[in-house]
């Protein structure tokens, strides 16, 4: 209500979706397909699972890339297992831009 | 390479995330957000987690509308917990349109 207060949420929020490289097996689809058949869905031919991670960040840097730079290096360190695991990231909330 | 044969893949692609309503507990994006933060991230804010199905479907039936009916059908029977969960459904690749 006092002047100055701000209400703004300036929080930028970015999608990291996880998913299994190719060829890496994914048992997790191939038993949600096989319950999908047998439920009754005689045309679904596959099923892959995916992991998203929405992480609101403060955006203490104005600039979208080095945002983007810090969540890859998030993916590095902790989301992703390279051995296995291609990421995308995607900004779905900017109020700066 | 004989006359009739067919090289196209018709199978279209449906994403379906899954993600917690609103207010329900989520974890394993609390522990996410507080690992960054321990990492060095100090500006991460929140962190949500979401699940994705990438469901291959042979489109027997000509109409897109009715194959998504057909996958708001499979969430209801088997990918979402209605007490939880909100889903989405989203056509990621139609040969047809």
């Amino acid at each position: 209500m006092t002047q100055g207060r701000r209400f703004v949420d300036e929080t930028m929020e970015i999608d990291v979706t996880i998913k299994l490289k190719h060829g890496v097996a994914d048992p997790e689809g191939e038993n949600t397909k096989k319950a999908l058949n047998l439920l009754g869905f005689k045309n679904v031919r596959s099923v892959k699972t995916m992991k998203t991670f929405r992480i609101g960040v403060e955006p203490e840097k104005e600039n979208e890339e080095k945002v983007k730079q810090e969540v890859k290096e998030m993916c590095r360190k902790l989301l992703a297992n390279p051995v296995i695991h291609d990421y995308a990231i995607k900004v779905v909330k900017n109020h700066k831009s």
